[in-house]
C-alpha cells in the first residue's frame, strides 16, 4: 500500500521515509535524477545553487558520523546551510520531547530534516507533525527502514549490472534486525528483480520472510549459487553477546564472504556492502578489496543519490539549468 | 546606570551583554531593526550578504544545543562563517584560561563571539579584554543575564499585544536563579510596562525583588489576575534535589500553568516560554499547545532578533539595500 | 633525504607531511605565498574564492579544538566547504580501519584531509594510500611531526627578526616527546639558522640529539645566553606522573621562562609558544604577556600560513588574481 504521508496532494514526493509502498516510477525518477547529480562530484567546482538560502538540519538522535557526513556533503554541494544536531546529548536530555525539538526547528524556518533515530517509526512520527514547508528524509529508524541506502544500492546495481528483471540477488547476514535489508528487499521487488534471496543463520532470519517475496537460505553456498549481485550486511557485534550466534569465528566460517564462497555466484557478480565493514567477520579483506567489490562506488553514488533526493523532495524535479555550476 | 562597556566612544552599540542600563531607544532600535530581518526567514532564499567574509564564533563554555543553533542559523542567514566551539571539552580542560582562549580567537581575526558561560559576569569579563574589532553577544551568563532572550520576548509582545505601557505582565517560576527573568524585568521596566509582577514560591523569589520595580506574588491566581502577558520560566530540575521546592507534583499544583489558572489572566492574554519546556512541571500541555501560547512564534522571532543584534553591533544600523537578497 | 611522497611527478608539493627532507626553496615558497594570504585576514571581507566547491575534511583521530579551528577558519576563508570529523567517537570505534575511513571519504570526492593522529606516521600511511586527487596535511602525528606549526613559527621569525642565518635559536622544554620541536629543528636547519640549541632536563632530551644539528643544554641560563629567538614548548602535564620530572614547581624553577632567565637572551629576543600555554609551568605570565612575546602574532600568521599551504598543495602557486576578493 502506498504510504500517503510521503506524497503531497499533487502526488509529488514530499518526504522520503521508507521504500515500502513507493511506486516503481518514483524509484526510477530518483535514480534518473541521481544520474545528473553524480556528475557534480566530478567537476572542479562541486557545487550547484539549488538549495541556496535553505537550511538542512541533520537531526541525529542516534550518532553516525559516516551517514551524517554523506548528508552534510550532499547538502553543501546543493549550497544549503547545514546544521548538525546530535540530539542525544542535547535538549531531549533536558526532558524536551522529540516533537518539541522538531517544532522548534521548523519555527526557525528550516526546511529539511535528515532524521536518524533508534526507534522504528520515528521519521514517520515526525513527518506526521510538520507543516507543509518542512521535508523529512529518514536516515535510518530502528530496525525499520533506511531508504537512502537502498536507493544508492539500486543506483549502483543499475550502473554496474543493468536491468533488475534480468538479475538475481542475495542479501547476506542479519536479515532480522537490518533496516538496510528491509529497504533493499522492498526496492528490489518493486523494481522487478528476477529473484531475491536472503541468507543467514535461522536465528537472524525473520519468521515469515517469504511473505516479502524473497527466498530464505541458511546455507550460504546454496544461496549464492548463480546470483548476479551479493549484498552483504554489517553484523552488529552486540549480537555476539546474545544467544543469536555462537562465535565470531563460526559466523565467519558459515556466513563470512570469502573468495571461495563468492565463486558460487556468477563469475561477473558484484559485491556490495553498506559500510562500515567488519573485515574478517562478515567479509574477508581479499573480497572487500577485490575486483568484484563495488563498495567504494556505492559511497560515491551515495552523495549523488542523496543530492537527488533532497532536490526532488524540496523542489520537484530540478530544472536542467539549475544543475549548472554556480 | 548605563553599562558603558556596551557602547563605543561614538555611542554606538558594540557588545550586547545585558539589558540593564540600556536606554529605551537602544531597545527600540533593536526591535525595529528586527522587523526587517524577520521577513528574511519568510523568503525563498533566506540569506542576506551583511556579514559575508566575517567569522562568528559560538563560544559555549556551557553546552546548549538549542541556543547555539539559533545563533548559528542567524549568523549563516547573514552569510557569516560560523565556528562552533564547545570549550568545556577543549582547551580550558588543558589548563588554558578563558582569556587565553579569547585572545587566540581574536588573533585569528574573528569578529563576533557569542558567549555562554556558567559564571555570571563571564561575557563582561571577555568584553573588557577584547580589541575594538571584536564584538561580544552574551548568550547567557550564570544567573545574571540573557539579553537576546529578553529582546526576542519583547519583540513577541510588541507583535502580539502592542504597546508596553498599556500592558500588565506576570513572570512565573524560579525568579531567584533565572537570568531570563532578570533580563525580562530590565527590558519591561525600561520599555515602560504598566506593571510587572513576579510569581513563585518564597524560596525562589529574590529577597528585595521589589527594588527591581516589580510586585511579588506567592499565590499564582492572585498574580495572574488581570495580566495581559504570562511569561513562564523553565524550572531547572536540579532545584528539586535541594530544599527549595518540595516535589514536582506540588510545584505543578501551585505554579504549573494550567488552563484553570490561566483564566485568571485577561481572556486575550498570551503565554510565553523560553524553552525547552518541562511539560507537566511548569506548564500543562493543554496550555503549551493551546490558542493563547505564542511559544513557537518566540522561536521564529528569535532568529530575526539575533540577526538584527549581530548586524547592529557589527555595522551600525544596516543600510536598506544590504538587506536585499544576495 | 627528500620525502618523495610529498611531491607529485612534476615536482609540485602534493602533501605536507613533515618538514624533514623538504628543500629550502619549498619552505621559502610557502613562506612567500603566506605573505599574500596574511593580508586576507585584514580585509573587511576575509574570503577568497580559491577552493570554492572543494571539500576540506578535518580528520581528527586525536581531539584538538584549537588546531581544528585554525584549519577550519583557513579553509572557509578559501571558500572551501569544511567537514569536521572527530573519528575517535566514530567509525573506528565501530571497528572500521583508518584506511577504510579514508577510502570512504575520498570516494565522496573530498579533496583535502587535515589529519591529526596519536600515532607517529599516520599521515604518511594515509598519504601512501590516497588517489592523486586527494591531498593530505599533517596536523600532528604522535611524537613525529607538526609541519604547519613549524612553518607558522618560521613565518613569525622572518617577520619579526629577519634572515635565519644571522639568528641563534633556543627551543626549551620536552624535546624528547615533542613533534613541534622536531619540525622546528628541521625547518631551522634547512633555512640555515646560525645556531639551534635545545634546552631541557636530561630525561626530556633525545639521546643523540646533536645528530639533528643542534646543541643540547640542561642549564637554561647557559642555553639562552645570547639567543635571538626563544621557542618554548608546551609541557604535557601527564609527564608529571611519570618519573621524567620531579614536580611542577621544580620544573618551573629550572625551565620555566621568567623575565630573569629571559634576560640571558639578547635584549631584542622574541619569545614564542605554540599554545595552549601552561602559565606558571613552562612560562611565567609576565613573559607570556610581556613586550618580547610574539605568541598572539603566531596565531594570526597561523591562519595565513595554513591558507597558503592548502592553496599551494591543491593548485600550485595561486595566480595573483585568484587572491582578489570574491
Amino acid at each position: 500500500m502506498r504510504d500517503d504521508l510521503q506524497f503531497d496532494r499533487h502526488g509529488r514526493l514530499r518526504h522520503l521515509l521508507t521504500i515500502e509502498g513507493l511506486p516503481r516510477q518514483t524509484l526510477l525518477d530518483i535514480l534518473n535524477t541521481a544520474e545528473s547529480f553524480i556528475s557534480v562530484g566530478e567537476r572542479e567546482v562541486k557545487k550547484v545553487p539549488l538549495l541556496r538560502g535553505k537550511t538542512v538540519v541533520n537531526l541525529f538522535f542516534e550518532s553516525s558520523t559516516r551517514t551524517r557526513t554523506t548528508f552534510e556533503i550532499a547538502a553543501k554541494r546543493l549550497s544549503a546551510d547545514v546544521i548538525n544536531l546530535a540530539v542525544a546529548q542535547s535538549s531531549t536530555a533536558k526532558g524536551e520531547t522529540v516533537l518539541d525539538t522538531v517544532h522548534n526547528l521548523e519555527a526557525m524556518h528550516t526546511e529539511l530534516f535528515v532524521v536518524r533515530h533508534r526507534q522504528s517509526g520515528a521519521a514517520h512520527l515526525i513527518a506526521r507533525h510538520v507543516p507543509p514547508h518542512v521535508h523529512i528524509v529518514n536516515a535510518g529508524d530502528g530496525q525499520h527502514a533506511h531508504p537512502t541506502q537502498a536507493l544508492l544500492d539500486m543506483f549502483t546495481i543499475r550502473r554496474h549490472k543493468g536491468e533488475f528483471d534480468k538479475l538475481r540477488f542475495a542479501i547476506v547476514g542479519d536479515i532480522l534486525h537490518s533496516r538496510v535489508a528491509r529497504s533493499q528487499i522492498h526496492a528490489l521487488t518493486t523494481l522487478g528483480a528476477a529473484e531475491v534471496r536472503v541468507i543467514g543463520p535461522k536465528t537472524l532470519l525473520p519468521t515469515a520472510v517469504e511473505t516479502l517475496g524473497v527466498r530464505a537460505y541458511t546455507d550460504m553456498r546454496a544461496g549464492l549459487d548463480g546470483v548476479d549481485v551479493v549484498m552483504m550486511l554489517r553484523l552488529q557485534r552486540e549480537r555476539m553477546t546474545g544467544a543469536l550466534i555462537s562465535s565470531e569465528q563460526e559466523y565467519f566460517n558459515l556466513y563470512g564472504l570469502t573468495q571461495e564462497k563468492l565463486e558460487y555466484a556468477r563469475p561477473d557478480a558484484i559485491v556490495m556492502h553498506p559500510g562500515p565493514m567488519n573485515r574478517g567477520l562478515e567479509i574477508d579483506s581479499a573480497v572487500a578489496d577485490g575486483p568484484q567489490a563495488v563498495i567504494l562506488p556505492q559511497v560515491t553514488y551515495g552523495i549523488g543519490v542523496r543530492m537527488a533526493i533532497m532536490a526532488l523532495i524540496m523542489g520537484g524535479t530540478p530544472a536542467t539549468d539549475a544543475r549548472r555550476p554556480t
